[in-house]
Parts: C-alpha cells; structure tokens; sequence
C-alpha cells in the first residue's frame, strides 16, 4: 500500500479501536502518532472521519492557532501527543488538569476536536480536523476485520456444536449402559441444533438494543479478536503468518485470481489530504531529537512566565 | 431517514448481499429496482460503489445511450430491470441469450456497468455508472450490521461453551458414580475454554486466507444472520420488533442519551446525487403504466422490424 504524505496508507490497520468519551460523545477511536506526524480515526459507527497530519501542515497549523508560538515542531509534538495520545486510547485518566478537549461537529458533516492545554505556562492550542474517511479506508479498518471476525466466530460455533453432539453421544452412551446421576439437576437437554439456534435468536437479539452503548457494540472480547484478525488480513498476504505461505489461497476459475477491482490505493491517492506536505524524510530526519518539554511539571511550573518571552513563545 | 431524490435513503439497508460474478469480478451486491427508479450497490470489500437513479435521469441516460430511442422510461426500464436484476441477485442463470454484462473500472475509481441487449429487435445500452458510496451508506450497509452479526456470535459462542460446561458437570456424575462407556472412542476431553479457544485460533486462522473466495467471506451462514440483524438494526428504534418497546436502553450518564454525531442524514444530504432528479410523485403515478416488452420473446421475434421504425426507437 502506499504512501500518503509520508504516512503510509495502512498505519493505523493493525491498531485497535478504543471506545472514547469525549465531551460526552461515545466514539471509537484509532490513532497513530508518529514523531511529528499522526494519523486519527474516529467513528461513532454512523459515519467514520480521519485526519492525517504531517509536519509542515502541523507547524503551520501551529502557527495559526498560536500567534506567539516560534518554536519547531518537533518542540510542541511532544507536548500534543502526550496530552491527546492517552485520551484516545480510551484511558479513564482526565487530561492534564490544565488540559481540556471538546468535540464539535461542523455544519458540512466534519467533526473538530479541540484541544487547549498549557505549554511553557501559556495557552497552546490545537484542533484536529477531521472528515470523513475515504471509502477504502473503512473497508480497509471495519469492514473488512469484521467479516473476517463474523466468519471466525461462525466457524467458532459451528466447532461448538460439533463438540456439543459428541458430548451428547458419549452421555447417550452412559445412559445405555444404566448409568444414574447423583444429582439430577445436571441432566442437560439433548444439543439440538436447530432449537438452540432458534432459541437463541429469540433471547439474544433483544440484547442487542440494549447493551453496550458506551463501547458502540464493540466489546473488549470483539476488540481482541479484532486484533487478531486484522494482524492475519487474508486479502492481504504480506501479513500472512510465514508458517501459511505454502498454503496458497486456491485459484479462482478465472484467469486472474485476484479479483483486478482493488482500487483502494488509486483512490486513497485520490483522497491524499492536501495539507500533508512533508515527506517521510522530514519526519526520520527529527527522529531522535523530539523533546518532551512537559516531561516535568514542575520544571514547567518553575519557569513559567507572565507576559514575558519564553523560548517556545515570541 | 430522510428520501434522496425520490429513493428513501435506507431502501436498501434490509436487502441482502449476493454475491455475483460480473466480467469475472467477484463482487457483492445489493440492489432495489423499484418502477422506475433504481439503487445499485456494489462492492469488493475494498470499495463500495452506488448509483441511485431516478425516472428523469434514467430517461435522459437512456436518450444518451441509444439516440433512435424514442420511448417512455417506463417503456424500457421494464426491460432493463428484467436484465439486470438476476444478474444482482446472483443467479446462475445467464442473462437472455442476446444480452451482455461488462464491468470496466475507470481511472477516477468509479466503476462502470455496462449493458448491451436487444428490445424491439434493436440493440438497448444501458450503463450504471457507481461512484464510491458515502461513508455513512458504508456504516448503515455493511459496518453496523457486520459488528451487530459479531456480536450476536460472540454471544453464541459463550453461550454454548456454557452448555460444553454444563455437559461435562453431567458427564463427571457419571463416571464419579462408576459409570463406564461400552465404546472408548466416545470418551471425550473435558472441555477448557482457554485450550479451545487457543486450539481453535491455531487452526481457524489460517482457513481465512484461503476459503471462500467466490463469495468474499460473505458464506451464506452469514448472509442469513446478516438478515437477521438488518431486519433488527440496535441503532434504529423505527425497526425494533414492537415486543420490545417496553424495553428501552439504559440512558448514558450525559443529558443526550443518543450521542449527537449521527451525521448521516446530513451526509447523504450532502452527497446527494445531482443525477436524481424526479421525485417520488413521478414513481407513484407511473406504478400502474409499467409494461413488460421483452416478457414474451416469441411476441418480440415476431414484432422485430430491420432498419424499419418501431414503436420505441426512431
């Protein structure tokens, strides 16, 4: 796949989703933060938004939002990154107690998070700004993992049920022979598929109106089988574990075996937001020298400032 | 949900996907011919493509495409519908012995349907031309009830890992009372969830990547369970069986039960489609006129003129 503004295209397809809670709004939430550059995904599962950022666009984003700000990029990153990272990442932990975050929604279907924080004792701030995500995009990071989550589990019960009939068999078989239980309240009913399946159907799918509305249906046990489909992408053998290469996916009837319509990379080269300017190169290039400036609060607190020029702020 | 252009926006949200085979792409479809509007939705589970079509767009199309015709759009969107319809809903059956399918992709990641067939014993073109679906039509078709199917499994697979519990406690009495099989091979190993569980991934992972390719994943276990959540969508109270009115979900601690970001009505809004020009009226008052050319072959043979003027082309 390729790459987008420095930011390869796939990032964010091995990371899970995080149910957040921003200003009251549940939203799964998937993020990666680069070293001055990061990519954000947020849905409420009625629509899916992104942004994708990279350094230029950052500092000059920077900039606009805080006029007095003339610090490099890789000054105030750090600084971004360590206040948002962990409310992305669905901890319970509130923000910085001088940090505070909203999430607006925008009259054309864009949703903006706002962050304002403090940064060498003044005000920073920040706005992610995202719209919608590109069609593949959400092919690539719902879609796709959760069919391939649906077919397991569905292989899953079917495996259950085959266990099920050979437990049947073998208490069958007991009771033939003229064994008695001590206990009569651990006689189960014969597994019948079909009364299960229809009986179940009946009890569960109320549930489904019902439950798990902070994490949008997306359940700490579906976040972990999420993971593990998506680190094993059938449509994409590059992620193939090593041991499966020799098991080729068989060949289709037709000359091309891959069905030739895998427009993704076409149109997320389409899609390319135009304020990731810079290239990878910037971003390696600052690899090792990204300073965590709020690292220490209270060295933060003893130099801060009251209308007076400090190094991050002109 | 609001209407777009005359087509109710979620028409399609309780029809199946079928898997279909066009210009041998495998590809999944859903689509709703009503009487003279359409919505065609395709995908390839790394994209998703839409045309909605409404009685004006489609004459002026069909003006467009087949310069001698000179007919009504009831008159030929019968006979278009005839044609394409089986060929959507993944019938086997080839399309009539004179009609052809092609499906081309076009460099701006739109995809083009085209179709050729004869009405009147004169050559009909016909093109869908689908253009990536928006985002929130990707949630409502394929994201919303894909994690809803998950959910629904995952709740199967606990519950009879609790049934292979409840068996082996029955199991146990049993043999604790002396009880002996009459055939070993009937014995069966006490069932460990975490042993299953790591047992199953070991060998069901790798089936991923090489099962199913005809259908994309979609098997028919879970085209069935598909319309089982459709017709039950969590997010939409409208389609909740009326048993569970009574049982509404526990308000979230905000003042807003429903987090405010359903953007999608908005979104379609936005999207919609400039090639949708009637309205519902037009579908109404035309309900009754629809007339079938091609129903009977023998009566078109019979009818079919060379370089002579007919009733639907000049």
């Amino acid at each position: 796949m390729m790459e987008l503004g420095g930011i390869p295209a796939d990032i964010l397809s091995q990371h899970p989703w995080f149910p957040v809670n921003i200003s009251g709004c549940h939203l799964l939430a998937k993020s990666w933060f680069g070293d001055t550059a990061y990519h954000v995904l947020l849905t409420d599962m009625k629509c899916v938004w992104e942004e994708r950022m990279e350094s230029a666009a950052i500092q000059s984003r920077a900039q606009e939002l805080n006029r007095r700000l003339r610090a490099p990029v890789r000054a105030f990153y750090s600084h971004l990154r360590e206040i948002v990272q962990p409310c992305l990442m669905g901890s319970n932990k509130e923000p910085a107690s001088e940090a505070q975050i909203f999430l607006t929604r925008q009259e054309d279907g864009n949703i903006i998070m706002k962050l304002k924080s403090e940064l060498a004792g003044l005000p920073f701030y920040w706005e992610f700004c995202c719209i919608p995500a590109s069609v593949s995009q959400v092919c690539l990071q719902l879609v796709r993992p959760l069919l391939a989550m649906s077919r397991l589990l569905q292989h899953q019960v079917e495996q259950l049920r085959g266990l099920l009939l050979r437990k049947d068999a073998e208490i069958q078989d007991y009771k033939e022979n003229g064994a008695t239980l001590s206990r009569e309240r651990l006689e189960t009913e014969v597994f019948d598929e079909h009364t299960q399946r229809e009986d179940f159907m009946a009890k569960a799918l109320p549930l489904l109106c019902s439950e798990e509305q902070d994490s949008l249906g997306f359940s700490s046990e579906l976040q972990h089988l999420y993971s593990v489909v998506t680190a094993t992408d059938p449509t994409d053998q590059r992620k193939a574990p090593k041991r499966r290469l020799s098991e080729d996916p068989p060949l289709t009837k037709e000359s091309d075996p891959t069905p030739s319509l895998a427009l993704e990379e076409r149109e997320a080269a389409k899609n390319g937001r135009s304020n990731t300017e810079a290239t990878a190169d910037d971003r390696s290039s600052v690899k090792e020298q990204s300073v965590s400036i709020t690292s220490n609060p209270t060295e933060r607190l003893s130099t801060k400032p009251k209308k007076k020029k400090v190094g991050l702020f002109k």
